[in-house]
């Protein structure tokens, strides 16, 4: 395998956009992206995007020509890749392999969703067709009470706490109100926090990632190409996709992710570097709990110190590794599609100083980590500079 | 790029089956896959799924991971890929391409589509989705009447009649009759054809493909590993995916599948073969006029001449040059997201003379050919023997 580098990036705002559709929304990144990069849309030799469902949210099938076309991308393999929230980091995998096993020297990736069109229910309806449908789902459960019950369990094995679950969401809103592209840009408290709507016991509405519309794109090349563009080139060090059981009840551990853990033990081995070498991430938050989980599951710390760790200040901007220096899915927002990608645009812009008032000094050495549905499919890709 | 073989394949039965779930038959497709080639799950070093519309169909997504763990496959990469009517002919050329690369020594690549538990209404309504649905579908449009247009267009341009059309659904029922595992084992008549109910003028219900539920799976691996199985290898000699726009008004000619023509092209030239080589074909025929454009586009015949062709006999079983020896879309059945690989499937089966009394003598040179939506997405594969 040939070393691969990010050489553009390119996101729309995340938000609530009424006005836009999907298309328009992915095509603004894949425009961006090719702006970033200096690449034309013909020079791409494939287009991978990841989308979770907007069959569901918006009626449209087939996405990858159709976006693909309006982007100026022509004649080239299109593939759509749907891998729940964690389908545009699984779309990078594979872009990422292609490159890598030389089948193309330039590739572009997108995810976009477009979610703000659906009613409350309808969207928690949607996203439930993630996990499994005939069973935890047809007992009644959703997304949040499936995280729920992860949190219960934690607490009770760990004696993680409600403050620290809090401390999470207060980071990423921290870090988010800084983030002009982020969906909701405001601080809170751990009380508001503690004091928020209860969605599922013990979390709160504020604990809980948000429902967006928005896009990422990023451009990808061989390393002895990468020079012809504009950017500074990202280096991919190590990658991995791993897949696990959808059911949360077929996991032998529900506060370990498993696909998690093993995607980030390949991820390392593969770019040769350990845990604590990683000196910020941006971690699928999905819920607080699952920053918590992926901190301990990636290694940053042992299984069972994730609360007390995020309590700790560490993982705050200005900490000894920060994580989710973007605002996260929590503040950010998460447009489920586009979540993978956009992760890898936040981690390039800190690698190459490009942060604003967010920028972690020095960095050079970045984790992202995408989870689909209760821990089914992970990818956890290292970027850093050569 | 090595050489790969597809080193063995399983299929279910194609039709309505009400007491059966998307994933069981996945499932089934798997083991018998398993099965026929002598390899064990946990070989497999990554999973591809074709799935079109399983969200819609029946309400389950994330379904890479969701089948590959009732099927055994753990830890590996799973990925769900949507490319329309082309999803498993897609997730093979992808599957290919990470063998052929090095990136995977053994692979297994599945599709499934569970389509009958909708009503009519609902199903054209999910396939709609695979077509501009802000375009062409807002104005009223379903596929049947997009084919409808160019079948017309393609009478006026070409001279082509309704009796040339119905010649290809009375050849394709023929050869269905004779497959155990087809959907509709029926012959029927030029004449019955002709006074089949309208769909969409000059479509009647005999040039529409069916509405089906099955799977299908085949097991690839790279060629210095492929003695190590149960099954006679069949080599992959060429292949090419292609995009072209979604909406059929943004197509230059509605005549021409570019996106077929180019893929056909390329794996022509991958090959290092002909058209005239090509002995016989499973083809796209979702309608009757589809296989008709796909001879030409594929360069069997000049462009216009696959309406005499096709009322020539030259494609019937025992004619030059077979297409559909399985009963095509048309009489097999077409449960979308499981048709590329079920061609595949097929054309592995006549190389191996496993074929029964649909078996073409001496064959060893079949190409098949997979079609998402009007030709937005392509995928030409050819296979061989060695």
């Amino acid at each position: 395998m040939r070393p691969v580098a990010v050489v553009g990036t390119g996101k729309t705002p995340f938000g609530a956009f009424p006005e836009r559709d999907l298309r328009s929304l992915a095509v603004e990144s894949v425009h961006k992206c090719l702006e970033n990069s200096g690449l034309t849309a013909d020079q791409a030799e494939a287009f991978y995007l990841g989308n979770f469902a907007g069959p569901s949210f918006v009626g449209q099938n087939h996405l990858a020509p159709y976006i693909a076309t309006e982007a100026g991308i022509r004649d080239v393999p299109c593939t759509r890749i749907e891998a729940a929230c964690a389908s545009s980091g699984s779309a990078f995998f594979h872009a990422w392999a292609a490159v890598a096993a030389g089948i193309y020297d330039i590739v572009l990736v997108a995810g976009v969703e477009k979610m703000t069109s659906q009613s409350t229910a309808r969207v928690a309806e949607i996203l439930a067709g993630a996990g499994d449908m005939a069973g935890e789902m047809a007992a009644g459960a959703t997304f949040p009470a499936l995280f729920a019950m992860i949190a219960k369990r934690h607490m009770y094995e760990f004696g993680t706490t409600r403050e620290q679950l809090a401390q999470v969401a207060v980071k990423n809103h921290h870090h988010g109100a800084m983030n002009p592209m982020a969906h909701m840009r405001k601080e809170i408290t751990v009380e508001k926090a503690l004091a928020g709507k209860m969605i599922c016991d013990p979390l709160t509405v504020f604990d809980c990632s948000l429902v967006s519309d928005g896009a990422a794109c990023v451009a990808l090349a061989a390393v002895d190409r990468a020079r012809d563009f504009r950017a500074k080139p990202v280096r991919v060090l190590g990658i991995a996709q791993t897949s696990g059981p959808v059911a949360l009840d077929q996991k032998e551990s529900i506060t370990t992710f498993e696909a998690v853990r093993r995607a980030g033990e390949k991820a390392y081995k593969m770019a040769g570097v350990a845990a604590a070498d990683i000196q910020f991430a941006e971690l699928h938050d999905c819920f607080t709990i699952a920053e918590i989980l992926a901190t301990e599951d990636l290694g940053f710390v042992p299984k069972g110190q994730g609360g007390p760790y995020a309590a700790s200040g560490a993982t705050a901007l200005g900490g000894a590794r920060p994580v989710n220096a973007s605002g996260g899915l929590k503040s950010k927002g998460h447009p489920v599609g586009a979540t993978g990608v956009a992760q890898i645009c936040d981690v390039v812009e800190q690698l190459r100083g490009e942060a604003g008032e967010r920028q972690i000094a020095g960095a050079r050495l970045g984790l992202a980590q995408n989870l689909g549905g209760s821990g089914a499919t992970a990818v956890v890709t290292i970027l850093g500079l050569e």
